[in-house]
């Protein structure tokens, strides 16, 4: 088993959309998986409005808990894009515009013959001391600071940003998955599942019931970063499933 | 406008599925437009792992901060269910069985020819003091101990339970909600919103961008639960998008 340091994370959703149902949050979903992917384990998802003091208030609580912290929404143009002033409320520093933020923007709108205005120019301000995100697609820039990532909400801006740094994340070993399906109620096998997790302590085992045409099922998801750990695991769990098939067409047949 | 209160609500999302990417929570944006048509604003989600502690501070924080807590998760017969156990230690009471619980996992079980096992047993014990919500779907019961509602993961369950106790909720006045569409990048009509925010600080106006085939839109969004007010600052919206696509019509004819 390694000792290795075990790296997390947490994603803040900013936006009144999504807490009024308007808007179904793709962002959390897709970051869980990438993260998984690098190592880093998602432990916390937050939706908090787009009023300054409860973004600040998560912030600060979220990047004393865990290795990273990624807000998602609120950095455009609008006067409800407050992401940037609230972080850096949390911070405890002010805004600076950043040069290179509106050397890009002014790229971006003089290619559109536009210009930049006062409201476009507000994306261009960060929190003190934070480092540019680039953003792939539109004008509006990402931002780090400290050990939090500030990016877009809508979803293909935010994959484009998140892309652009994620080289330069540190993770630790990548937890596997496998999952074993059962054709039972999970309470048929609730007590030789919680027997395995005590056998199994380094693997963390999931049970997610499901119901299809009015019968139960369940998927164990069986998770950890020891392959062969989990291949034990996973035969255990085939033998059990076996062995409450037989129990069961036994039972019908009486 | 009404001095009525403004009823709050939090959902808590308990469960490591959710974290790590396998499963969509589908809960949260449900629960969000039910609350809306009872006068009840959802304002925080959180998602938090099968974890006793994380879900005991979540379940404070939250409980302290808003009217109604509503969780989803955890509430079945297996060792990763410990969303009563855990809420039992926020409210610092012990679990107790509750008979009448009992009684309705026996008939279910009954029904099917099987017994309630101790794993099966598990899912009536409560946090001391709670109220039973019944599950129309299955047998583990729901339960509310003060203003925290808890409810099953699983959407149908979940629902079913909602269903169950909605009546008995206090809400205040419903928000309205209007959109209007605009064929502009959010940064065109910034400015105005802002101006027009703050003469229509009794609403909330929100500005969602989207890409079409490579063209910015923007849907505004006011909500607000006065419709006279609504319909005033609906018809201004509507006046600024005609005004912005003239003035686009005469940039594009020079």
């Amino acid at each position: 088993m390694s000792n290795k340091k075990i790296y997390t994370a947490a994603v803040l959703v900013i936006g009144n959309e999504i807490l009024s149902g308007r808007t179904k949050d793709k962002n959390a979903t897709w970051l869980a998986e990438e993260l998984n992917g690098l190592g880093i384990r998602l432990r916390e998802i937050r939706v908090v409005p787009d009023v300054e003091d409860k973004i600040a208030d998560a912030v600060n609580a979220l990047r004393s808990a865990f290795d990273y912290v990624f807000t998602t929404g609120g950095i455009g143009p609008t006067h409800d894009d407050i992401t940037a002033a609230s972080i850096a409320k949390a911070f405890g520093v002010g805004l600076e515009q950043n040069q290179e933020a509106l050397a890009i923007l002014k790229s971006y709108y003089d290619g559109r013959g536009e210009v930049v205005t006062k409201e476009r120019a507000k994306m261009t301000y960060l929190p003190a001391g934070a480092e540019l995100i680039p953003n792939p697609v539109s004008g509006a820039p990402g931002a780090r600071v400290g050990n939090v990532y500030i990016m877009a909400g809508v979803p293909s801006i935010m994959q484009g940003m998140f892309d652009a740094f994620k080289d330069t994340l540190v993770g630790g070993d990548v937890l596997q998955s496998v999952t074993v399906d059962f054709n039972h109620p999970e309470s048929a096998l609730a007590h030789d599942l919680a027997e395995l997790q005590k056998l199994y302590s380094d693997i963390d085992i999931g049970s997610y019931p499901k119901n299809l045409d009015g019968k139960w099922h369940v998927s164990i998801v069986i998770r950890g970063t020891d392959e062969t750990r989990l291949k034990e695991l996973e035969t255990e769990l085939l033998a059990l499933n076996a062995h409450l098939s037989k129990t069961a067409a036994v039972r019908k047949a009486d």
